[in-house]
């Protein structure tokens, strides 16, 4: 052996290096500021410690907090260093596990008798700084099974005694910083010194290795910067997301309730909230009449035969909701998981000719999935829900073609509704386990493939992902990201060469012979729960004027007004300008600012001077007022502003 | 005694006449022309022949045709006809029972191993028609068990046997016409010679007494009228209904279909009858929005316990679908049979003010009711429909004033849809059955009460139905006559004083105390469904122009047109106006006549003049042709016809 092995980096770059060289040192031949910068690396694939050597030729991908690798290493190491700061504030606490998550880190510890507040925290948090203003260097050692038994036995932590019998011999490595030793397979950052932000979270119970037979211990979570500008923003954009919670936004603005009586995670939509459905509704409704679609409406339900026929009865099972028997022991329905069943049967319900094709079955359709209690989540996780769902039967020959219109819908959806930041991802087949899926191989590999061309056909960002699509079919789905950056997939557009098999659907050709159609499924909004949702934290409530519930709020200075007020409310009502009156005996500076919290775009305000010159005073939400206009001038104002 | 006796006639008027008096003798006594047309007579309320002896004081209402009893009588008197023409004809031929129905009569009879078919119902009619001219007279006489049985085994037929084998000793009696003599209760008509038009419908098989074990008998369907002229016009009200049949023209016009795999009883809304019905909701929706009405939308199913506290549970019970098991066993759901509960939950959302009622909670509601599958019947009889409810919580003193707003919001429905011929019923309870109810005595004379008040209020021709209630409180139903005179139950509003207290729904009243709301139920159109059946009965299938699926079809005379038909058609769906563009290879006479079997209001004719002058040939479906306009005039033409 020559002694020198070869580093291989992401951008094909080959660079020769010594045996043993580090990630740190590949990062110093590149330059200062990168090495700096890097708090572990990718070798080989497996993420290792910068500090570690390299002893063959390796592909070596450095990470920074760029990477969400590179930020998990970040926040391990934070872990250790929270658990380093109780040890030193508590001695004798014990450790259960301490990982990085998607947003920082916690450690579940065994605090004994310890009653663990908000003083506490802070004073962890405050022994943490310090502790990373040490830069203690995090240092890994490989050690036998016994001595690390020994050696936990001695301080006498019966959680670490616990996961180290459960690991092999020859596997286990300890990693220490400053006077901490913990049982870690890594990796970890350079140095504590590098954490520079520091904030505990929450403090929460969690029973030892998730079984609530078995000790309770205290989850302690927190989250850390490299600068502390990036933890300040990131609380503030915690604060956002809280305050456009649609869970609260959606309690508020009075859009929709649940009710213990009628069933966990089943939305009751309010008035205000059916009024923004409805619109989103109609707006998708026009767009797909212009685009060609022909609307159905079906049953909710279907009978077992029709799920057993379409693969979902033997998909669902157990987990689902169960069958609905009737008086009829040969009668048996389901709840539909899914509309596409009932839209093959729409399609079977005449001959088709290939001149027929493409047809483009739409329907609003209200399925029903089981999920556990605690799975569901205001309106992103429900038990029942409503799809702006389609499904488009066409010839092979037709597949791209519709599939590009079909982005093209999802694409003026997006923009309509102000999402302009979005990629896509295109789900495919886990190409090990290719049973898990049904259909024919050549028609999966064919699927794949038009997806993709279409995508490329229009521009989109495609990420393909192996092993995300659904039973029946590959898919593309788009990710969109939110005011807050945070990203959602919304909008799914899916090939099904499987349920016209299952459904025998046909065609006749113009060969005069009988041919399957190809189906793809999709539902721009994806969900009118989760969208609606979506739209919430999106623009914090402050729908687009074309969608808020309540366009206007009248607010008449004193009762004497209220009828000028009514008159305007039956005139704005007639150009279908909708919204309040607010009648109540309140002084209109209560009645601004009720109407500021409902998030009302138009205060109309009328008080003499406007109703002797048959004028209204106009305040714009969030902007303030617009000053004096005739009925005639608003309502202009309105459909200028309205417009989609 | 006197031999006097008191008869007292229905308009109250009492005459004396000798005991043993006959009805006829009655009819005799105010005039000839009456007692011609007595058919029989309600004696002390039981239906008597005409001549039959009155010997002891009696109310008398003389039957003629124009009484349904009257007409019973008469068919009655039509079956023995029959059965004599039978043993005229097929000597040996035995009966088994010869009942007037709805419309017309039949005779199940034992025709051994007779083929029976058109060409002898022929026959048998012709018989029938003879005999009837021999004028022959009913005569009732009254026999011994033991005669009766004698009579019918020298006769060989045993399954009158078998019926005077279950009756009791001094209650029997024979009548006989001519040569033809059978057990019957009666009562008949004076003589054959009133029944002058005969037509035999159809021949069915029917098993002995309805049991499918025994035999099946050959029963024969017909119809009598006393005279030619009512006959006529009833075979072509019977053939204008089968070309009006909802199934038949639902088909044919493409509306709705059925599918096995999704279930009987559960209609799948094809594209036509979607946009039918989409465009029914939306009418609707408009005219329920400008009367103060709130929207909402809740799910399809609800707890188990939702059902419990409502009463549906019990109510519905084991005839019903059964409950939705799920993974947990402590959760189980209902499909919702109606929609109350859920509103109900609404309401209880958040408090309510007595001046935040009424509160009027609308929604186009899908409930599915199990019914057996032999009462199932195309759209007018299904397992799953959608309501137009609506639910109004109001305080009592709003209840009648509510009461009325629905029943102007109903009257506006049946003109805006051509149903101009109505009356209503008002159900109440059966007061001999009280405990068939739910809620309390008080509350119900009071809704009672207040029904009939808001109904007299508008002007209402009702009649008050004692028995007829739901089980949770009274209501108004209304009767809607079709084209064909038909009778049809569309529209229900009722009033409950019991859901409110079972949900404990409250409002704070001016006295700040809590008070109970009153809900009152209400569906102008009843069910999409339903209502949309009766509609294409009523109009054949000529819909409304504002309702036709397709209000345009775009015919070019040839293919060299087919741009200009493009851009028209853009065009006019740019004014709303929609419809399609017949782009096949056929001739333009070929092309109308399919516009005219799918009933499309406007046909459009595009040829060399109408593109060179960019006008349009305009036909008018069931008027013919309108001669050529510009495309702003037809636009003009439109839009004068479309509205409501």
């Amino acid at each position: 052996m020559s002694g020198m092995i070869k580093i291989t980096l992401p951008d094909g770059t080959i660079k020769e290096f010594n045996k043993g060289v580090t990630s740190h040192d590949v990062a110093m031949s590149i330059s200062e500021g990168l090495a700096r910068n890097v708090l572990s690396a990718k070798v080989n694939g497996e993420v290792w410690d910068s500090s570690r050597p390299i002893n063959e030729d390796a592909t070596v991908q450095l990470l920074t907090w760029n990477d969400q690798e590179g930020k998990s290493t970040f926040w391990h190491s934070s872990a250790h260093v929270l658990a380093e700061a109780l040890e030193e504030l508590y001695p004798g606490v014990k450790f259960g596990i301490g990982p990085p998550i998607e947003n920082g880190f916690y450690y579940d510890v065994d605090l004994g008798d310890l009653d663990f507040g908000d003083e506490e925290l802070a004073a962890v948090e405050k022994k943490m700084t310090e502790l990373a203003r040490n830069k203690n260097e995090f240092s890994r050692s490989e050690i036998s099974k016994s001595d690390a038994l020994k050696y936990f036995k001695d301080k006498g932590d019966e959680y670490k005694i616990e996961l180290i019998n459960d690991l092999e011999d020859g596997t286990i490595t300890f990693y220490q910083q400053g006077n901490f030793t913990d049982l870690c397979r890594g990796p970890h950052i350079p140095h504590t010194g590098l954490i520079k932000a520091i904030k505990l979270m929450s403090v929460a119970g969690a029973y030892w290795r998730g079984d609530e037979t078995r000790k309770q211990l205290t989850r302690i979570y927190g989250i850390t910067f490299p600068k502390q500008k990036e933890l300040s923003e990131y609380l503030e954009r915690l604060e956002e997301a809280k305050k456009r919670d649609h869970r609260k936004l959606g309690k508020e603005l009075e859009l929709f309730t649940f009710s213990e009586k009628v069933g966990m995670g089943l939305p009751l939509w309010l008035p205000k909230g059916t009024i923004l459905r409805e619109r989103l509704e109609n707006f998708m409704r026009k767009a797909q009449v212009k685009a060609g679609y022909d609307p159905v409406v079906t049953p909710h339900i279907g009978s077992k035969q029709l799920y057993v026929t379409s693969g979902h009865y033997e998909k669902y099972g157990a987990d689902s909701f169960q069958p609905i028997k009737t008086p009829n022991e040969d009668e048996e329905f389901l709840l539909k998981p899914m509309n596409c069943p009932h839209h093959c049967e729409i399609y079977n319900s005449k001959p088709r000719s290939y001149k027929d094709l493409p047809v483009r079955l739409a329907e609003f359709g209200t399925v029903y999935r089981y999920e556990q209690s605690g799975e569901l989540h205001g309106l992103t996780r429900v038990r029942g829900f409503t799809q702006d769902d389609a499904h488009i039967f066409c010839r092979p020959d037709q597949v791209k073609n519709e599939f590009v219109k079909v982005i093209d819908l999802v694409l003026y959806t997006f923009k309509a509704l102000g999402f302009e930041n979005y990629t896509a991802q295109v789900s495919l087949r886990d190409q090990n386990n290719k049973a898990k899926y049904i259909g024919k191989d050549e028609l999966w590999d064919r699927a794949e493939r038009e997806i993709q061309e279409a995508a490329d056909e229009r521009g989109l960002i495609t990420v393909s992902v192996e092993g995300e699509a659904a039973f029946y079919g590959p898919k593309l789905d788009f990710m969109v990201k939110d005011a807050l950056g945070r990203s959602w997939q919304l909008g799914t557009i899916q090939v099904d060469y499987t349920l016209p098999e299952r459904f025998e659907l046909e065609y006749t050709g113009s060969d005069n012979q009988k041919h399957r159609p190809v189906m793809i499924h999709r539902a721009p909004f994806g969900s009118m729960e989760r969208f609606v949702a979506v739209l919430i934290e999106h623009c914090a409530g402050n729908f687009p004027l074309w969608l808020a519930p309540d366009q206007i709020a009248i607010l008449p200075i004193s009762e004497k007004y209220h009828t000028y007020a009514e008159e305007l409310k039956t005139l704005l009502n007639e150009k279908d300008i909708r919204g309040f009156l607010d009648s109540r005996d309140e002084k209109i500076g209560r009645k601004i600012r009720d109407a500021e919290v409902k998030k009302v775009p138009f205060m109309l305000i009328v008080g003499e001077k406007e109703e002797a010159n048959r004028e209204i005073s106009v305040r714009r939400h969030g902007e303030g007022d617009l000053g004096s206009m005739s009925i005639e001038e608003f309502i202009g104002h309105f459909e200028k502003n309205v417009s989609i």
